[in-house]
């Protein structure tokens, strides 16, 4: 079968490779009939993740249709139409017994390398999901897979960080970074209520996005964002931010931009080891900081109810169909910050 | 001044009466902009309300600016333009310190009679407002008075029964009725994170209504609700009902629409002094019941805030603007179920 | 082996009948160690449940250790020390895929006849569970038998109706009844953070029972408990009442017991179809209700780590530690209201 | 009348000056019964806390009976035994009107100088409380001077730190400090359902306190706590670390001792204007950390009922009894870790 492999940094090629088939009985192989490139699939590509090997497949974005199960797979069949986790959860370990997928001590990540289980990605014709019943969702009928898609990663990623950061409905959100994984913070913040989204960038094209999706731009190649938002708050800050960058600059703007009280939920990939963390002013102002991987598995059935029920429209930040045959090309245009978002069709 | 007073079973006039003072250091009196004849107003005036005498000023949805203040209110001041809670709390007894204002021990409804505090109603152009500081909310300068005037009873009301079904971001969620309240719900529970709302009414024009604010139609003269729900949610049930009719038929209705595991608020005012409650189906279902009057200072900084941001537009029930002059008229087509929500306007 | 069997109206027998074995790779066969007789065993015992047939194994509170798994179990083996849960659930079904596991389509009741699942009981040498993985929990190994049992029932029911109530830190909770339900709802009520329980009954005896955990007595046959309530809370009712009865009367208590804006959560099962709901004065008060079967699976880990650590004691009601062959000398005695909770020891 | 005064670094004093009187029209005077030291005091005490000038009166923990009260003040009289929250809000500005008086632009703190509001402390016959039926709470009848004290800081700052972490029923914590507060946090922790409190100090002897309240004690001069508390969770770590002591060594222990999606909370005042936070590690872990000043107003009443139901004794940690006049003894003892917590006495 065709395989998105690594070759080594900035280099990944269509390869053939062997189907991969059931190991355990709690497998599931899957045909895949869409995959995308994630953001975080450009860490690899800048060769800066450790333990991705030369000639490992990569990807971890999805949906297909069920192939074949092992014997002990309960709940789903060959012929289903699913979208996967990105991150894999056992289901009996304690982390995953209280809910925590995302922190299960027998887990990974599908196609990160071995660090993250060393699992083969689904940038694939066929990928292998251990623990398929914990691991995939069904898609509903109506709803197409494009759209099912993003449920499994990037929507279900931002959804959470907002959920995170507890929004009552009214308040004022401000996210930072307006790329697909800000975007995806403003339509969920919107559709929990919150009162209104101030979409930070840099550039004033990228808040237009964000405008368009209806947030309020705030482009800081135009105006200071601390003193906008001041304004806009009539200088309370905001009730919560979303860093969606990942860099040390832009979470130091997350805690001058927050009110007292307020709430900061990080969901940029970072590459820094520590933060310079301002601890007088935040036992000051009583602030709330988490960062942390998404815990696909807990907001997924919400994501795949709001997407198909037409609240949410995630395919709004696809730049790029390609085929799977041009996956090299959607990586460097990905990494060029040519695309937005690339979606692979495998079929 | 003129104020709009209770005669006698479905007669009201316009009268010429003395203007209020202040008689306790925490009152207001604020001049009336606009008023809003309320779907309570109505069980006054067909008369089904113990305690009004004629005379009687009634009304209690209102905006307007704070005309004179007591020596003992500290928050506002004469010029502040103010939304004014329907349902008035002291601040100090238990229930006020706990935050159930609408269960004060020595509070009221505006206009409503000797059984509600005994408290000049607010159709008229001055109205005394006891614990002003509690009582009337400073409305934001952007937000004109028309949208203001909703977040002190209606929307506010229709939010606060969505809240207290605490719908969860995805969930399907059926309102019965789409008068205005049920059209307040169904822009509430939207904003609130529902999946779909699906709106019943008997009267296909006026789930057209609630359609073009978003909700799914259901029409109980096209098809039967129960069946249709269960086709919509694969036999499910819906997660939340909101009931806002009030009758012992749609309240009944719920319980065979809601899921089991699922949450049931009544919001339609009821003239009926008990329910025969599906008691066994219940227990086996695990339903949650909850109906109760709003608690308006609960929630109204929240409406106040998505509608100053424009993400709820309360206006949309408005059929009739008149001049206070007209109040009559405006009883008799809102009776007549002519009119759908008439404003009074005293400028 | 083995089993306690219904043999009709107020008659049990120990009968030696087959071992169960495994039909469904997702079973369990568990050798039992403790079981108990429930409250709800006594309306089987009584003959007031349809569909129980005479043979049928009855019981649905059990430790154990497992003796066998299906070829589909995951996270079970051989020799685990569990404890189960009376209500069985598939772990697939919409329910049980949004945690309503007592909502399971496919679900039943251990022991409680054709109309629920037709399961054979767990009062018998070894009890066969379907979905092991979902219905079972390991024991931590330094919690004993007996403390471990209450887990699968009585003491969640109690402490999941708490936990339905919502109970505040400091909020005052009225129990109605001291049984051994009621007690159970004293431990939870205290451990979830209640300022006061108050322990209603008409037997004195009872309430002092109550006392001995921590409860403020209130004995109806002293005093009125709508007055003393009253008294205790200067007039303003019950922050949270539960009703652990089962009777019409008491569940109208329970509405002139809880202040506006309270909330009543029932646990008592109920033979009446309906209830005289107090509309009226609820739309007043503003009063949620919620009745239903516990969710055990919901609250279970909470349970077991209150036990282990020794927060709680649940084995403060048992009244008899019986042999299995005592078990129709059990069910009398329980009947009779001689025995509190009665224990069958079967190693 | 008497008031202890600063004079300098490490020296304060008994003073005659004159009574205050009422300023504004929401102030009330209280004649104090009771003031505690509190830990925070002894930064003053220190020297390191700028804008603290000799001569002002200090202190913020007290009891007392309302002297008189200004024009505006609507819920309190003279005569009323009432508990003062240790810092002021105003009620108005838009973070009091969100609930967080902890964040009051207005507001400060008693005794601490020019940088938090230049208010005259309650170390002192009478203190004036402006705002004060904002600041002081009735104490129930039933409660004395000495449990009614601690609720207005030390005990609700603890309980809201507990709060802040959201823990559930059954969780394991860890407190970091067996101090005064950390005893409280014990208390706190232990009402609010935790399954169990690990208590960690670097002294045997305080580990004993916490034990005797309740805790599982863990010296750090006998055990690495890392080590410890994965021995005593499984290698897991703890749902929940609260951090009591306020150095960057127990603040980067929290981290290490936090299981993956769990929750720090911070109530240690710091000295250091920065932390080396851990980023990398709390993104994988997906960790929540909170450091800010309690909002006593939020949480009071709570802790006031358990208090008044005998649910929490915060008395246990007094001890040291001494008449106001010997409040520099007191300061001393308490600074040289001979005191656990002071109290002074004025009647």
């Amino acid at each position: 079968m065709r395989a998105v492999t690594f070759r080594g940094t900035h280099q990944v090629a269509v390869d053939e490779i062997p189907e991969p088939t059931i190991l355990e009985g709690a497998d599931a192989v899957v045909r895949v009939q869409r995959a995308a490139i994630c953001g975080s699939d450009l860490h690899l590509y800048h060769g800066t993740i450790p333990g991705i090997l030369p000639g490992m497949t990569i990807g971890h974005e999805f949906v297909g249709t069920v192939e074949s199960v092992g014997s002990q797979v309960q709940y789903l069949k060959s012929g289903d139409r699913v979208v996967g986790t990105f991150h894999i959860g056992c289901g009996g370990c304690p982390a995953c017994r209280r809910g925590d997928f995302h922190q299960c001590s027998q887990g990974g990540v599908l196609g990160y390398g071995i660090a993250f289980g060393n699992l083969a990605g689904s940038q694939a014709d066929f990928v292998r999901i251990p623990h398929a019943d914990i691991n995939l969702r069904i898609i509903p009928p109506s709803l197409d897979w494009d759209r099912a898609l993003f449920c499994g990663d990037i929507l279900t990623t931002a959804f959470g960080a907002v959920k995170n950061a507890g929004v009552q409905p009214g308040e004022t959100v401000a996210v930072i970074g307006c790329g697909p994984v800000g975007l995806m913070v403003v339509i969920s913040a919107l559709v929990q209520g919150a009162g209104r989204v101030v979409a930070i960038d840099r550039l004033t094209e990228r808040t237009k996005r964000a405008e368009s999706l209806g947030a309020v731009p705030l482009s800081s190649e135009e105006k200071n964002p601390i003193s906008a938002i001041n304004q806009l708050t009539q200088g309370e800050g905001a009730d919560v931010v979303i860093e969606a960058v990942g860099g040390s600059k832009t979470l130091e703007m997350a805690f001058q931009l927050v009110r007292g009280g307020g709430r900061i939920s990080a969901i940029g990939v970072t590459a820094e080891d520590t933060l310079a963390y301002p601890l007088m002013s935040s036992l000051t102002k009583d602030i709330t900081f988490r960062i942390g991987v998404a815990n696909i598995h807990r907001d997924i059935d919400e994501t795949l109810a709001l997407v198909t029920y037409g609240r949410i429209d995630p395919t709004v930040i696809i730049s790029h169909h390609l085929p799977l045959s041009r996956a090299p090309e959607g990586y460097r245009l990905f990494a060029e910050r040519q695309a937005q978002k690339v979606l692979l069709a495998l079929d």
